[in-house]
């Protein structure tokens, strides 16, 4: 309803307004410069074409778009960057292409539908933020058939890691905070005669939600993924509905690794590619990754850490499922449900399956 | 309207509802001890009387009062937290005396009026959150003619300080945050052709405001105050109107200083009362002081550093004034707006008068 609505914008749309946070996302050079080439090396796409940047934030997708030759470009957004868009446009001289429009995409008004779609829509994990919903339903009503998105495909990628140290001081942390309730405990029925123990286990459930049953984010070295990455889901950015990118269904993943590993967790990232369409391919394609073989990018990776560690026998594996669900009381966050087990190369389980359903905040 | 409410009360009770914020408060201990003291050594006071617990949170206030005595506590609680605080109760043995309803106190439904009326409502420097709106509309609502209000009285009060560090601290991330912006600006030209140079000005504003024009959260050491601190407004509690509490209107303050001082800033806090009323005064008065004299509370002081530091000459003063502002985007934040300048011993100003305005984050 329109109360959930108002919630929802007042908090996803917050951080978008300040341009210390654009700013975060301009200086994130590996995202900039998958753009700019996409954009610039394929200059020949946007030649004459009507384009609509979907969320242009500070305006600079829509502006490589005008400079690489589109004979109109419209650049939505929600929050007041629009106005510092506006004036970004004019000083690089391209007020008479760029028409910088503040709304919500879902409430636009077009004369006419456009060629391409352009749009930095992706968040942790790809699906954090729920912002593809608008992509697709933008896509939906105003992109001409056979038109082009930029990005073209995106893809979820899935890796086994070791980041032992990480894990273990997640787990000292959560250590130390039952500690605190425990001398809480004692010292609230000792001093103001109120017994907290009923309470316990929901302080300890709180707990474990945060440090244990949470992902992190991490900037992963590629040293610390364990055998190769496997892809979990791809969208097709011209043909993906509105269902598809309502999550991932349980799907299955088995990771294999040559060598003796202690497997300490999961790590989830994103590739997006500017490939265009079979009918219409880019002649310079790109492709993104959000990857720990790429350094950083402000996206990085999430973490997902194990209980118990895996030691896996070379020439075994790690087998079992993930899903990604949209949370009841946030829809543009994710809870993932990981099934998994330590598989010996003979095929027999070292392991029981374990199912562990993680909160990505 | 219902839009602006709703995301109001997404954001603002949205840390009330973990357990974790509420241990923060609960291992607050001059807060528990000036609560404690308040209600258990007046208890011939809540003997046989109805009392409304504004806002209880894990119910503790409520145990405290049924405990004094009370013959029916009402505990109001809008979060989840209310679950909570009836297992509490229950396991604490008060089922029978204390009430836990969840609802926003301002749709409460009693059969009728109470005698007494205890809330924890406090912000940073007092005001911060507005929860005394709740609490003047659940007074006026629900206590009995000549009622007691637990706390009776609640002072802001407002000190000069030495924090010197701290101010060039602030001052240096701001200088850092600009010398960032000047690096980004120069590669943004450089390697993706877009001049980001008509931005500069707002993002100085934002980071200006950051570092500059917002108070922070400090836990002062009495050596840093200097002179005497000054009252800046009294609510009493019994008598206090909606519109008293909307903010501060400019007040006069002025603070003489016996010895030469350099004052780095300003910081605010307050003291809670609990007198009870004229004709009905507590036995055992207490009062809760969030200063700097006193040692940590979770409220700690919130500084406002000066931009120039003022060098006071032994036997001149601090003089200006001082008003607080609801901000217009979201009520329960504040702005203070504070003018100064620094006087002579001979009265003459050693300084003009500045007139900055700060957010109180
Ligand atoms: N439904 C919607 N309608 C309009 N703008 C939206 C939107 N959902 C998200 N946005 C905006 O989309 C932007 C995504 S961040 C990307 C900004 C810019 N295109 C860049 O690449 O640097 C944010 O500024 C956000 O406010
Ligand atoms: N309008 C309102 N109606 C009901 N509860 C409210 C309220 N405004 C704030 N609250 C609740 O008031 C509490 C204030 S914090 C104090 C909690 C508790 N009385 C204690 O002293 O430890 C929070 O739990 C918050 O959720």
């Amino acid at each position: 309803g329109p109360k959930e609505q108002a919630s929802d914008y007042a908090n996803y749309f917050c951080s978008y307004a300040s341009l210390y946070h654009q700013k975060q996302m301009l200086t994130d050079h590996r995202r900039m410069q998958a753009y700019y080439s996409a954009i610039t090396d394929n200059a020949e796409l946007f030649a004459g074409k009507r384009v609509l940047d979907v969320g242009t934030g500070s305006g600079i997708l829509a502006l490589w778009a005008a400079k690489a030759g589109a004979s109109k470009v419209y650049a939505v957004e929600f929050t007041d960057m629009a106005n510092h868009a506006r004036r970004l446009v004019a000083k690089n001289g391209m007020e008479g292409v760029v028409e910088v429009i503040q709304c919500s995409v879902e409430d636009l008004k077009l004369d006419a539908k456009v060629d391409i779609i352009i749009s930095e829509w992706m968040g942790y994990f790809l699906l954090r933020e729920s912002m593809l919903d608008s992509l697709v339903r933008a896509r939906d009503r105003w992109l001409v058939p056979g038109g082009l998105m930029f990005p073209s495909r995106c893809t979820m990628m899935w890796g086994l890691v070791n980041d032992e140290q990480d894990r273990l001081s997640k787990q000292q942390e959560y250590i130390r905070t039952m500690q605190d309730w425990y001398s809480f405990k004692g010292e609230t029925k000792e001093f103001y005669g109120v017994d907290m123990t009923v309470l316990e286990a929901v302080y300890e459930e709180e707990q474990r939600g945060y440090y244990i049953l949470s992902s992190f984010w991490a900037e992963l070295d590629k040293g610390q993924v364990l055998g190769e990455p496997a892809v979990v889901q791809t969208f097709d950015m011209h043909t993906c509905t509105l269902e598809d990118v309502q999550g991932v269904d349980e799907t299955n993943v088995s990771i294999p690794l040559e060598e003796d590993a202690r497997v300490s967790g999961f790590a989830g990232w994103f590739t997006a590619d500017f490939h265009g369409t079979e009918a219409n391919p880019c002649p310079c394609p790109v492709t993104l990754s959000t990857g720990p073989e790429n350094g950083y990018t402000h996206w990085g990776q999430q973490v997902f850490h194990l209980q118990v560690p895996h030691d896996v026998v070379g020439g075994g594996k790690v087998e079992g499922t993930i899903a990604v669900k949209r949370q009841k009381e946030n829809v543009r966050l994710y809870d993932v449900h990981i099934k998994h087990k330590n598989v010996l190369p003979t095929g027999e389980d070292k392991s029981p399956l374990v199912s562990v359903k993680y909160a990505m905040p």
